[in-house]
């Protein structure tokens, strides 16, 4: 049996405005450096070890890593940052409230942005100061695989060839994998681990700063998942992820 | 032409307390918290960009390359950690204060056990509790790998394999490198690059946090080198580090 533990990043900066982030690269609050050391003495408390750390690009899921394996006294783990871990990519609605705009656009319009499967966010222009597309840490990649927005269903496009190409491998070869990163691509990843449907991914969401560990069989099908430490705080963070686009 | 930064960790909390280090594990204190932070402001001001990044898997020096990329807005830099890159390993000395050995067996042989080239300290106990063959990160190597005490010409004979394994390739590729690690593995990167013999290399020292720029020609023979910013700073900060032990 294989355990692979997942860990949303702490409170960023924007977290606590409300705002959409995406690929913007802001900061934890001093909040959210507090969750990820406490995930760390979590996962120290309960004898995790680990082999490999992966993470995406964006600060706020690496410096949630760099606390995490701080606190449990590992910063020498070996890290991977890999871009196909990132957030979706909110486009348009990056920087904006999610509140602000169900008061101007209706709850269930901001639902359909936050959470349908695959109807996406309006893209942000291809030259609007707000996008990727001239960001160093993208120039490796085509344009066109820089995006302008995504749904759920362009995250999950782009994050399970990263699964199938390095974390599954690396896990069979026995790697023991902990991976920092935010809430719709670990949600991606839990929609092809527990086999959601298109329709009911709408319901999950991953609270900030809690380790979700996956019991894992030698075909990587689930056995069990669960978060670490207090369930009923967990459950209680989930439900105030799902409230934040609400006026 | 290339270029090639070296930076030695802030200060740590027994560089502080004036005790050999070696592979002890221990935290940078608040000054070199903001000398890493410093040596990424000036690298940012300085216009430097890099493709990789290289450090030990010791704190002082994984952090303080952290807190220097964190600085530069460069967070998202592949990181490869390596143990050939950490500092020269102290044996016996371990622990111990250098101004108080200095007084128990005098300067000259603390400048001996500190600067010869070829007369190691006094070694550790295969299993001395300050020893590091229990130590997780090292246990993918042979025991005998993992030293029990070293001279700097130890030290040369681990760092250059790593030299001529991964980073001349790296560089000779066209990969920006910053390096940050130790006194004595970057003394010994100097010693290789400027090709200073064994009795010279006792009067180099590297001060901590000040980013060492190396410009390089296509065979990697140093064109020139220089601390960024305050050159006279960096002098008296080199000087300090001499005197450290002396009774």
């Amino acid at each position: 049996m294989y355990k692979l533990v997942l860990i949303r990043h702490g409170e960023s900066t924007w977290n606590l405005e409300n705002r959409f982030t995406g690929w913007t690269d802001v900061e934890l609050t001093a909040t959210g450096v507090e969750q990820a050391r406490q995930a760390g003495r979590l996962l120290k408390e309960a004898g995790y070890e680990f082999d490999v750390a992966y993470t995406s690009v964006l600060k706020r899921a690496i410096h949630t890593l760099n606390h995490c394996l701080d606190t449990m006294d590992r910063d020498w783990l070996p890290v991977v940052k890999d871009w196909r871990l990132n957030e979706r990519h909110y486009g348009g609605l990056q920087g904006l409230n999610k509140a602000d705009m169900a008061k101007q656009y209706g709850d269930a319009q901001v639902l359909v942005w936050r959470r349908s499967y695959d109807t996406p966010p309006p893209a942000l222009a291809s030259d609007d100061p707000r996008g990727q597309r001239q960001d160093p840490r993208y120039a490796k990649l085509q344009p066109e695989q820089v995006p302008l927005t995504e749904c759920l269903k362009d995250t999950v496009a782009r994050v399970l060839p990263f699964w199938n190409e390095a974390i599954a491998p690396a896990i069979k070869s026995g790697q023991r994998i902990v991976l920092a990163a935010h809430g719709n691509s670990i949600r991606a990843l839990v929609k092809y681990l527990d086999n959601i449907g298109d329709d009911d991914i709408v319901g999950v969401n991953i609270p900030n700063g809690i380790p979700l560990v996956y019991e894992l069989d030698a075909d990587l099908k689930p056995i069990r998942s669960y978060y670490l430490g207090d369930a009923e705080a967990a459950a209680k963070a989930a439900a105030a992820v799902a409230n934040q686009g609400k006026a």
